[in-house]
């Protein structure tokens, strides 16, 4: 039997072992989905607090290790580390690189190697692969090497790594095949597509999409605004259209590690092919620029243009309520929520905050929305609106009030207003 | 019983008289509508030719004129003229306004005036409305006054104008109630909206999420052709995303008269706004070059940078293959066929092209694809790949070919070239 029928064999009969290499969100989801489907699953995993958070979550057959020497114990490993931007902004593929080499340290002939995190086009072959055939063994040969990207939407219950489809590639024939037989053991529609390139831009592309639309959504808010329309029926009613329309909804900009991202690594690697995509980049930049027409609204306020009378003289205070950069998580990755609390600090606003996901951040605590504190405080900010804040404390309090992403609208009081 | 439960009772009881003013493709996909739910229908048409063209297609009782006195016998009239861009680029409601005025001249008290034309917001209440009042009777009052925008889609046979939801609108509580109880007679479902500019704004919504959409489509096409990854296998794994993605192709630009020309009434009001929309106002001078990237393509093959070989010497003879700005239909506005062929012209190609829909173009006739006269041509460019087109013949003739919608992958040909 040849390696390839080997490792397929074992991977069909699903005795064999799998390591994931970062147990963030998305090696978690997948985690799960490998424990649950009765394979064997070791995360590898060094923060130490992260080991912490997930002992008492993950299922008990969910093994983690920061030891990296139970790599060359895994028939299958996949690469679920972050890829971030740097503090510049730029792409940051290091705990990529990083993780790959450890791989290679530890690699034996007949694994199969699956990248997850999101890239730019031509990593998988440019980067990682040659990393790991550092070790001395060749990809498609000695090892396999295959590219699924996962799609992981935190927060959203209807779609798990098992029944959202899988888009698989692999730097050969015999790569993908294996990693298609991998991904079948437990997700149950599996994607395969001609190169890796391919694998890695459908995920570029599905998040381009998003940032482009979400930030379209908000420039016809601010043109409905201007012209005294509620921009929420109109999306609602366009919603009706049958075909070729797909709602969006407009908010403090995109946040998170994949919508405001990947368009900026499809950037990066357009610029060194030069290709220009003047569309990409505009979306990016107005993105960006979108929590600051929050702030600015909320300084308006603060300045008296609104109904706001200062009760706190020349250091007023806001409260941001919801600093996640989504609802029902917990993240503040690239939350826009944070730029506007920057934005209103450096302005000289006193900025609290309370969210119910996040105990503490950057030296603040949550604030209990108590009546003493909600009175002691000019305005109120709802920047992400998690379902189990307490709406109606912040309405009794009656003080102004952004509600950036009209939640609430059944409320229809003066002093709330809508971006 | 006051004017307005007379006119009410009337429709719902089906014993009323609809006049559709204009029966371009928006009046005929209404009156069919109405006539097949048994509603009197008469048909306002002034051109001779359309009225020819329209006489074996419609139903019997389908009645069309252009006396305008008739409209005085309708208890609803609808404005379903078009409202397109002048020869400079810019909104031109000329054909809506002098609908109006004509409406205007035989108004009479209880009618039901309902504007289906697509038009910026603001236009119902601060263009048409005026017009209607020089009758000397008042909007609300003594007419009633909605809007509607159309949704149909032409070539499209699985929505047709009752299964596709209707967004409704008035001036007044009484003219909206009457707009919804008119639609109903014969569409599934109706969705009303708080005010008429909702309902303007919701058409031109669908339409800019189409411009922007399908030209981000495009610039990661031009993204993928540059890396050489195959753009259509992207979109196809990318839509097997379950939730926020939507699939768009890519192609030689969007044509027709709603994607391009409505987004250009938006950009028109929010100047006049003094609201700035930089990523509509990109994407569609982004669209509006889009046939120039086939046109540059065609010129690059044509002058030996492919693998052509003129056999017309210095004036060499281009194909154009579908020339109406989308498939299946025969209708060529702002079809961006037209702009490859005014470009490729330009340049000193002769073009001569072939469309199973359209016999005669500007003094041009449609082709035959006989083997002789594609021997005698130095390149094919399908810009609308119609179904009922003979693609084999395109392809015996073994020449090269730009195959903008990637129509003819399968056949998998070293001449074809995708843009």
């Amino acid at each position: 039997m040849t390696k390839f029928e080997k490792l397929r064999k074992k991977i069909i009969s699903k005795r064999f072992i799998v390591g994931i290499v970062g147990v963030g969100y998305v090696g978690e989801a997948l985690g799960r989905a490998t424990c649950e489907a009765g394979i064997k699953t070791i995360g590898f995993e060094i923060s130490r607090s992260r080991v912490e958070n997930l002992r008492n979550q993950i299922p008990r057959n969910f093994h983690l290790t920061d030891n990296k020497k139970y790599l060359s114990k895994c028939d299958v490993i996949c690469i679920c580390v972050p890829t971030p931007l740097s503090a510049k902004g730029n792409p940051d593929t290091t705990l990529l690189e990083n993780a790959a080499a450890e791989i290679a340290n530890y690699l034996i002939p007949g694994q199969l190697i699956i990248t997850e995190s999101s890239v730019a086009p031509g990593t998988s072959k440019n980067i990682i692969k040659p990393i790991l055939e550092k070790s001395g063994f060749t990809a498609g040969t000695d090892f396999y090497l295959g590219y699924s990207p996962e799609r992981v939407d935190p927060g959203n219950n209807n779609f798990t790594v098992s029944n959202i489809p899988k888009v698989v590639s692999g730097i050969n024939e015999e790569s993908r095949q294996l990693t298609t037989d991998f991904y079948s053991t437990f997700v149950k529609k599996t994607v395969p597509v001609a190169s890796m390139e391919a694998a890695e831009l459908t995920k570029i592309m599905e998040n381009v999409f998003r940032l482009v639309n979400i930030t379209l959504v908000n420039e016809i808010a601010e043109y409905a605004r201007g012209v005294n329309i509620n921009i929420w029926e109109v999306i609602d009613a366009a919603a009706t259209k049958p075909f070729g329309f797909l709602a969006h909804y407009p908010g403090p900009g995109a946040g998170g590690y994949c919508i405001p991202v990947l368009p900026v690594y499809l950037l990066d690697s357009a610029k060194k092919n030069k290709v220009k995509l003047p569309l990409i980049t505009l979306a990016e930049k107005l993105n960006k620029k979108q929590p600051d027409k929050v702030a600015d609204l909320a300084l308006k306020l603060i300045n008296g243009n609104g109904n706001a009378k200062l009760i706190n003289g020349d250091k007023p205070k806001a409260l941001l309520v919801g600093i996640s950069y989504k609802e029902e998580v917990s993240d503040t990755r690239e939350s826009k929520a944070i730029i506007i609390w920057k934005k209103l600090e450096k302005e000289g606003v006193e900025v609290q905050y309370h969210d119910p996901y996040i105990k503490k951040y950057n030296g603040s605590e949550s604030r209990e929305l108590t009546t003493d504190f909600l009175n002691n405080v000019d305005m109120i900010i709802v920047a992400t609106p998690h379902k189990k804040i307490k709406y109606e404390s912040l309405i009794s309090a009656q003080k102004p009030l952004i509600d950036t992403k009209n939640h609430l609208s059944s409320y229809n009081k003066p002093f709330i207003y809508r971006i």
